[in-house]
C-alpha cells in the first residue's frame, strides 16, 4: 500500500485520518428554530418520525457538546460559524445572492425579503437561514404582493425559506476523507439546502477559508443522479475509504469520488458495501460503526445482506478497477486495517436488538480509541460494550433520536487523528 | 331533568358521576412485556407509532402512579388485578377456556399452551395473558407437532398469545358511567382481546364480582359494526353523558348504548360529538378534556369541526329522539353543565399548537376540580392552564406518549364524585 | 393411500374431486351494484386497486359465462341463487334478522330498515345484500331518527348496509373439498358479511337445502384468529387437499379443517404452502394452478420461497401429524398426484413475468385437463401454455382484472369430476 | 386590453392561441418501451397507478392519433422527431454529451454505454432515450468494470438510462403559451429527464431549429423550487394564461414566467387556480377543461375550493400586481373570454362523478369548438356533453387511463387557432 500525503492544497489544521484516533475537532448544530417548526402533519416530509420537545432536546444536545469538551474537544456549532461567516459583507452577500432568488422565494417577494434579511444580525441571519423564514416571522408592514400566493398550510415548499432540521446531522452534508472534504449532494430534496450554507463557511470562515482542499461536490452545480450522504462515508485508515452504497449514497457518486481520491492521492482504496434499500438502513453508520481500532458494532440483519467490493485505480482508459469481495463486509474492513476485527452485534434479544437499532444503538462516535458516545437508550449494546473493555459515555436519547439519528450522525470530525 | 339513581344491582362501591370530580380510585395499567415486544417493524401494527424504552417509561408511569397515591387516590394495577382473579381456580379457568382454543393459538397447539399456562403461578400468567406468549418464551422440552407452522416472523398473528399493549390505555377497554360500566368491543383487531380479560376481572374479582352493573357489552358475543371506546365516553355529570363518534367509536355501538342507558335509568341524555375521522383525532378526548368545573381544554381546529346531535329517550316504536344542536360543540356541553364554560386552546403558535395536541397536551386528567395531570413536554398549554388557576401536575411523557396517549388516556377511573 | 369415500350426509349432487377434471356446476357472481359504489377514495378499502368502468366489467363477465356455457358447464350466479332464496318467506326472514339488527345497521334505523327491506322484491333484495343500501337508496318519506347520525362520506361503516364487491370472487367465500363445503371466515373485515349470504344460500335454497355437508366454518359464530379464503384451497385428488397458508389463510383456520376432514373421513392429507406475506401472493391461487393432470403455472419468485409440510392424522391426544417436506412444493404436489409435473413459469422477461402474475397470468380456471380459461392480457404465459399443448380460452381482463382476481378466483366449482 | 403580437423571434408556423380554436398540429407520444417496464413494484416510483397491456394501449393510442388525423390535424409523434433529430450528428453528439455523463449513468460506464449508443441508428436509440436502457438491453460483450455496481432490482436508479413512460403526457413537457414555448421543470424526479428531450427537438429539429421562442425554462439550470407542469397552463385566448397552482406547479414558476410574458409582451394577464393539495387534482386539467368558446366540464368538489388570483404587469420595483379575486373560478375565466360560461359538471350520481374524475372526465382535448375527444369510460359525463350540444369523440381509456390522464394530458398543441 503506498503511503497517502496530504495533498499540497490541503490546510494542515483540518484532517480526518480515521474513524476511531483521538478527536481533535469537531462540527455540531444545536437543535433551534427548524425544529420547532416540526409538526404531525410535515415531520414526516421532514425526515423526522416524530416532533421533538426542542428545549429538552437542545438540553441533551449541550449535554452531549459538554462531555465532549470535557475530553478535550474542541466542538464548533454551525449556526455559530455561519454567523461568523455572515458577519462578512463579501460573504452575506455570496449567500444571499444564492438563496433569495425567484426561483427560491418567489418572484414579487425576493426584493423584499432581501432587504429584510439585509438588516438582521448576523445571528439572527443565520438562525433563519437555519431555521427557514415563513410569513408569520415577517413584521406586518412587509407585505409585497407575491405574499397573496404563498400557502398558508404548514407544507414544507411554502415557507419563504424552508426551515432545515436536519442540519441536525452535521455527518452528512459534508465529509472530511483525510485531508480534504466533500460537499455532498443529498438525497431527499427536503436537505438540498444545506449544503450550500457549508459551502459558505469552508468558502469564508477565516478558520477554513482559501485553505481547504474540496475532493468533490459542488451545489452550485447540477448532480444529476449522483447523491453521497455522509453517514455512509469512513475514512477508516491506512488511505481507504469505506462507503455504503445505499438508497442515499448512489454509485453515480461513489464512482467519482473515488476517481478524484486516487487521481488527487487522497486515498488508494475504497470498500463499497453495497447494502439493501431499507429505511432502517438508510445509511452504513446506522448499521456498523467502530468503536476501537480492532472493534465494531454491527446490526448482523443487515450486515449480513452486505456485498463488498474494492475500487482501486485502473490505467486508462479504464480508471477504476472493481472487484467483488469474496468475504463478507467486516472481514474486508479488518484485513484493510491489519487488525483482527472483534464484533458487537446489536444487544438483547431479537426484539431488544431490532429496536437498539433503531434506536441508534450502533452509531457509535469514538472519540478515542475505545471511548465512545452513545445514546443511554440503547441498554443491552452499551453493556456489551462495557464488557468488551469499552468506555461508554451516555447521552440522552429520548427527544434527538427522533430523527433517527445517534452520536455518529450528529458530528462531522474536522480532525481527527490516525 | 330527571334525578338518575343508581339502579339497584349496581355496587355501591364504583361509579363515576363527572369528569372533574374528587377522583377516589382509578385502573391503570404499567407499561411491561407487551412494550419489550414493540420493534419497528411491528409496533405499527400494535398501533404505536414508535419503540418505548421501557425501563424508562415503567419508571415515568411509576412516577404518574405515585403522583396519584400522593393525593389520596387508591390506584389498582391490571397486572395485579389479573394476578389475584387468576389465583382463583374457577377464574383462571374460565379465562383460559376462552384464550385457549384452537381458534385462538392453533390446533395441535391448544393443549400444551393450556398445561403450560396451567402451571404458571398467578402473576407469570397475568404477565403473559398482557404481554403475550411466543415460541421463544416457551421451554424447549415443549414442542408439539403444531409448532412448525407458527412463523418465526415478528408479525402479531403468529404469537401463540398476541402482546397487548394498549392495555397501558385502560381509559378505553371499559368505561364506568355513572352507576354502572360498558365492556367496550374495540375498532383495531390488536385491541379486540383486551375487553375479555376486564371482564374476567370485573366477574371474578372479590373487589367486583357479582356486583358490577354492566350497562352493554360482552367480548363474548359478536359485535358487528359496533365498536365503542372508552377515549370517547364522558360521563359529564348531571345524567348527561358526552361519547366522541369517530372512526372508533360508531354510532351502531353509540345508539344501543343510549337505549340502554336510557332504559335501565343510567343516564338520560347522551350528547354526541361527530368527529372528523383523523389519526390524530382517534378520540374525543385527544381534543378535548375538562380541568375544572366550568374549564376546559380544546384544539379547535378539530373542535370546530365537531357536529353535535343531542340522544334523549323516545316513547315506543321510536325510542331514541335524535336532534342535530345548533350551537358549538363547547357550548352545548356548558349548557348541560349549567356552566359558563372557560376554553382553554392548545397553546403556543401554530406549530407548537398542533404539536402540543398531538403530544397529549389535550389529554388531562382532572384529579378533582381544578386539579389535573399532564404530560411535561406541552408546556405552552401547561402554562396557559396554570395562568387560569389550574393546578397542573406534571408527569415525564417521553416514553409513554409514544403510543399517542395521556394521562386520560392512561386511567380508567372507577370511582368519581359528582 | 385409503380410498376417500364422500361421507353419507353429503348430497350427491355436488362435489369437488379434483382441480382440473371436468368442470360440471360451478358458482359465480357478475360485476353490479356494489362495482358501481367504487370510487378512488374509497376503493382501498373495499380492497379493490382501482375503480371499474362496471358496464365493461359485466360484459366481460358474461361473455366469461357464455363461454362456460357453451363448453356445457352450468353456471350458477350468486344474485339469482340468493333471490330464489330471499323468495321463501322463512329464508328471507332469517336472512334478514341475522343482517338487519341494531350493531350491523344501528338503532333506531333498524325497524324502518327492515321494512324498507320487507316490501323489496327478492331479486332487488338480492341486490342490495350483495350491492348495499345506502341513504340515497332509501326514498325520502323514509327517515328514521337515527339517519342524521349517518355520515355522508364515502367510507364503508357508514353505510346502511356494506357493499361486497368482492363476492365477485366466489372462489374465496366457501369451497368445496371433496363432498363437502367449509363457509369460510374471510380475513378482512371488508369481506366478513359475504359469508353469511352464502350460508343462506346452502341451506335454503332447493338445489342445496338440507343436504350439505359443511365441513368446517360457521360465519355466526366467533372465529377468534382463524381465518380462510378459498384462493388457498385446492382439493387436488386423491384424498389430498393443499392449502396455502397466506397472510389470509392462518394455521388456526388450516389444523381445525384438517383435523375435521380426517375425523370425517373427507381427506386423508393437508399439504400445507407456508407462503411469504406479500400482497402479490396474497392466495395460493394468485402464484399456483393447474392446467391440466401434470401441468402447473407458477410465478418462480414466490414458488421458490414457499415452506411445505404436510399435515395427516394422529392418534389421539395430538391428533394432527405435522412434517416438514424437505423437497420444494411442485415435486411435494406432484408425488402427491402420482405424476411428473411439468411447470410453466409466468412468461416473458424478467418484467413482463412479474407484470403477468399481478395480472392474474397464474390463476388459471380448468374447465376440463387441459383446458384452461385465462385473461387474455397474459399474452407470454398463454403463449407458453399454448406451446405445451394447453387449450387457453381467453377472457378480457381490463375491467375485470383490477381486483387483483383471475378465471380461477371469481368461480367456486360445486361439481367437477376426478 | 392591449393586443398581443407575436414577438418577432417566434416562428410563425406554430403557436396556441386558446383552448379549443381549431387545431391543427399537435404533439404526441406513443406507448412503448417504457411501458413494458412498469410493473407492480415500480410502476408507482413512476407515477402511474397500475401495469398496462402495452400492445393495447399502442392499439388504443393509434385509434386515437388516426382519429385526429382524420379531422385533417397534423399528429406528430415524439419517438420519430426525436430519432430524425438523433440523424443529425450534432445534434446527436449535443444530447449524449448532456445524457451520458459521470454524474447520470456512472464513471467507469459512460464511455462503453456511449459508444454502445453511438453506432446505434437513430430511431433504435431514440426509443432507449425515452424508453429507458437496463442492463438486459446491452449485449453481453459490453462489460465495464462499473456495472459490478449497478443494482439487479427494478428501482428507477439503477437503470443506465432511466424509463421515461410519463413522455405519454406530452402536455406537461412544454407548453406553448401564444407565440412561445415554455421547458418546464417538472416536479417529480422521475420525469426531470424528459424536458432536455424535448429542447433538442426545439433546438435542432429543422421544423422547429433556431426559430423557436422560449418565454421560460431551460433544463440545463437549476430550477430551485419553481417547477411547473403544462397541465397547469392554458391559454384560453386574449392574451390571458390561466395557470394551476398546484402540487406540481409551484408559485415560484408561475410568478417568473407572467414577467417573462408580461415584459416580452407573451401576454398580458395571468389567472391564478390555487388548488388543494390532492393526488386526484394533481393538474388544472384534470378537474377543468374547455369543450366550447362558453362551454367548460369541472368536478365541483375542487373546482369550488380553487382560490383565484390575477397577476398583471406593474411598474418597477413591483414589476408584478397580484390581486385576489372574490368570484368564483369559472367566473372570472369567463370574464376574461367575454362570455357565458355554460358548466358540465362531472356526470352521474355521486359515486360516478368521483369516478369519472378520476378516470380523466374533465380532461377534453379540444379539436375545435364543440368537437372534443373524451375517454369512453365516462359515460355519464359523454352524455351530458351530447346533451349540451357538443360532438364527443370517444378513445378507449382502459389501458391508457392507467397513468391518469386523458386526451388534454396525451397532447401539447403546437398549432391551434384562437
Amino acid at each position: 500500500m503506498t503511503e497517502i500525503q496530504a495533498p499540497p492544497l490541503t490546510a494542515p489544521r483540518y484532517g480526518v485520518h480515521s474513524e476511531v484516533g483521538r478527536l481533535r475537532t469537531v462540527l455540531t448544530c444545536a437543535p433551534g428554530l427548524a425544529h420547532h417548526r416540526l409538526t404531525p402533519s410535515n415531520c414526516h416530509d421532514l425526515l423526522f418520525d416524530d416532533v421533538m420537545w426542542v428545549e429538552n432536546a437542545q438540553r441533551d444536545h449541550a449535554g452531549f457538546v459538554s462531555l465532549m469538551r470535557e475530553r478535550g474537544i474542541e466542538v464548533l456549532e454551525l449556526h455559530s460559524l455561519l454567523a461568523e461567516v455572515l458577519a462578512l459583507p463579501h460573504a452575506r452577500a455570496w449567500l444571499l445572492d444564492r438563496k433569495i432568488t425567484p426561483a427560491e422565494v418567489g418572484l414579487g417577494l425576493a426584493a423584499d425579503i432581501r432587504a429584510y434579511l439585509d438588516q438582521m444580525d448576523s445571528l439572527e441571519l443565520a438562525r433563519h437561514l437555519i431555521g427557514g423564514l415563513s410569513t408569520h416571522d415577517l413584521p406586518h408592514e412587509i407585505s409585497p404582493p407575491g405574499f397573496l400566493l404563498v400557502r398558508e398550510e404548514s407544507g414544507m415548499r411554502d415557507y419563504l425559506l424552508p426551515p432545515l432540521p436536519n442540519t441536525l446531522f452535521t455527518r452528512d452534508t459534508t465529509s472530511w476523507v483525510y485531508g480534504g472534504v466533500t460537499l455532498n449532494p443529498l438525497y431527499w430534496q427536503a436537505r438540498h439546502a444545506e449544503t450550500l450554507l457549508m459551502k459558505a463557511v469552508y468558502a469564508f470562515h477565516p478558520d477554513f477559508g482559501d485553505a481547504v482542499n474540496v475532493w468533490w461536490g459542488d451545489p452550485e452545480l447540477p448532480n444529476g443522479l449522483a447523491t453521497l450522504e455522509g453517514g455512509d462515508v469512513m475514512p477508516i485508515g491506512g488511505g481507504t475509504v469505506v462507503i455504503g452504497m445505499s438508497e442515499r449514497s448512489s454509485r453515480q457518486a461513489i464512482t467519482q469520488l473515488a476517481m478524484e481520491l486516487f487521481i488527487r492521492e487522497g486515498a488508494d482504496r475504497v470498500i463499497v458495501a453495497k447494502m439493501p434499500r431499507l429505511r432502517s438502513a438508510m445509511h452504513l453508520d446506522t448499521v456498523f460503526t467502530m468503536a476501537d481500532r480492532d472493534l465494531c458494532t454491527v446490526f448482523p440483519g443487515i450486515i449480513d445482506e452486505i456485498e463488498t467490493f474494492t475500487i482501486r485505480e485502473a490505467p486508462a482508459p479504464v480508471f477504476l478497477d472493481v472487484r467483488r469481495e469474496e468475504r463478507p463486509f467486516v472481514d474486508v474492513v479488518a484485513d484493510a486495517l491489519g487488525v483482527d476485527m472483534r464484533v458487537i452485534a446489536t444487544g438483547g434479544d431479537r426484539y431488544a436488538s431490532e429496536r437498539q437499532q433503531w434506536d441508534s444503538g450502533n452509531n457509535l462516535l469514538a472519540l478515542e480509541p475505545g471511548v465512545v458516545v452513545a445514546y443511554d437508550r440503547n441498554t443491552h449494546t452499551n453493556e456489551e460494550l462495557r464488557a468488551a473493555g469499552v468506555e461508554v459515555l451516555e447521552i440522552v436519547g429520548a427527544e434527538l433520536g427522533r430523527g433517527r439519528g445517534g452520536a455518529h450522525c450528529m458530528t462531522q470530525p474536522l480532525l481527527r487523528e490516525a
